[in-house]
């Protein structure tokens, strides 16, 4: 028996063949359609999924179901709003009409969820039940497990860490209307407006980082060769997560966090960065709980997706 | 049948007797002595159940259990550190030393997670699966209910949202060790901080609070009659409360916010700032989060207590 999960994304759709014990068979991208309202997104995932199971000689009944990660807030399966960066595709079950057109079962959860669920089940969160993530990227989400089961939240917003308020005095509007949010400093753009503002703070200080295109690589790298300036950049970006994972962490008292998302790729030196500001900020009592990178990097997503049929399947 | 609802504090225990569906049927109070240890807690209180028992014709048959609020960290039943406000007492299974002395189930729980379980049977969370509860009092602490089950955390501190850094700039320090706790705003004793600070913030603002000792019933009072310095200590009060709020609605998205403890008491000059303070803070998808005042007062540990009881012996 085979699960076939997908992470959709605004740019690309991800979608895996897993077996049942989580081992990736295979992988492969399709390009996100989103004109016309992403009226073709569904029925291209059909059509990537139909000439796979072609291809492989799998027959319908070899299949136990498909996972679908949806960029949005998700509620029991369902998106509760059109997604942006899908040109403004939702508002209906997608779920039921990719089931009928594969006439396969369907599971959707929102995409950080499933990647939390992922790491659960083949990465750095393996044997955990209680778990925070915080996705480090173009935003900063988050996922929360407890118990062993993903939390969505009352209007599927649990988990929102990126919109903690970490600083008071921040003139610049977050995407959300607030100001002084965790993504604003620790998001991507988060981190470049921090490096901008330190090159303007220390206009004498030479650094590699005057000299090109302010981008999250190339921070890590001026890091981890030595430069003072980018340096003091993780520092700050770090002080700034170690605030938000504090908050977190009087929340929920996780038995551990994973950092996952585009940033986390980052390794060590922002890692222990953040872990020496977290144990500044955190309570007393929860000042120990491991702190860890997600294992599964891209693929998180579609593990997750997997996962989620047979979690599904069961119950 | 009946069940024994216990609420052990450090000065007093309240105890109370109720009937399966939530009836309280008579509530009295001991005197907590913390004295060599707290060794006479426990006997204290079985001799105080015992003579309720016997005053009124209770058969050991006729009891389910007896509920017990412990004022620290319990986990699955046991208190993890011994109470500072208890002489030091605990480290020990309280919960099989009582049921060994009464011949009865014994069930524990922290206090603050108790008051949660009582307002959800009986009070201002009723029919609520998801809530959470802030409890504003000598301190600031907080229990969560997800699913209908309370979350104690990995260390038993889920819901420490006191320990929440809602200020940047704090020169004092917090019980917790930490700067800008919200506790240090929120609790009796932030209250009166405020206050202080307001008042020599504007030394020529005429107010009844120059004259008299600085409590929060005082201040509470004082803005009730309009008084200009204690509506701005409200609205100050009110401003940390929401952001603190606001993180919570982050981390958990619930159904419901419930305000408790002994500052709850304050009413609608209280609720109306802290909820419009949430709306300015709060993520844009969990603005509209009803937020209430606990209804059961004093009672609500008894109660939880109690509901304990139903609730463990169900498993």
């Amino acid at each position: 028996m085979v699960l076939y999960g997908i992470d959709l994304g605004g740019t690309t759709a991800k979608i895996g063949c897993f077996t049942e014990d989580g081992t990736l068979l295979r992988k492969w991208s399709i390009t996100t359609d989103c004109t016309k309202q992403g009226r073709h997104i569904l029925p291209d995932l059909a059509r990537a999924i139909e000439a796979d199971r072609s291809k492989n000689q799998i027959s319908l009944e070899e299949i136990l179901g498909i996972g679908l990660g949806l960029p949005g807030a998700v509620k029991d399966g369902l998106l509760l709003e059109r997604c942006v960066n899908l040109g403004g595709w939702g508002g209906f079950d997608a779920r039921k009409e990719l089931s009928e057109r594969m006439s396969l079962p369907v599971f959707a959860a929102n995409d950080a969820n499933l990647a939390l669920l992922g790491e659960q089940w083949m990465g750095s969160a393996k044997g955990c039940n209680d778990v925070v993530l915080v996705t480090l990227g173009t935003g900063v989400g988050g996922a929360v497990m407890i118990g062993g089961h993903i939390r969505e939240g009352c209007t599927g917003s649990a988990g929102e860490f990126g919109h903690i308020r970490v600083c008071e005095k921040e003139a610049r509007t977050c995407g959300c209307g607030g100001h002084g949010c965790l993504e604003q400093y620790a998001s991507a753009g988060g981190l470049c407006y921090l490096a901008e503002r330190a090159l303007s703070e220390h206009p004498l200080c030479p650094s590699a980082l005057r000299d090109e295109t302010l981008t999250p690589e190339r921070i890590f790298s001026a890091a981890a060769s030595g430069d003072g300036i980018a340096e003091k950049i993780l520092d700050c970006y770090a002080d700034f997560l170690g605030r938000g994972l504090a908050a977190a962490g009087c929340a929920y008292d996780p038995e551990r966090f994973v950092l996952g998302g585009g940033l986390s790729g980052a390794g060590d030196a922002l890692l222990s960065r953040v872990r020496a500001s977290y144990g500044v900020y955190a309570f007393p009592a929860i000042q120990h709980t491991p702190i860890c990178m997600a294992a599964l990097g891209n693929d998180a997503g579609i593990t997750g997706a997997a996962r989620l049929v047979l979690t599904s399947a069961a119950r």
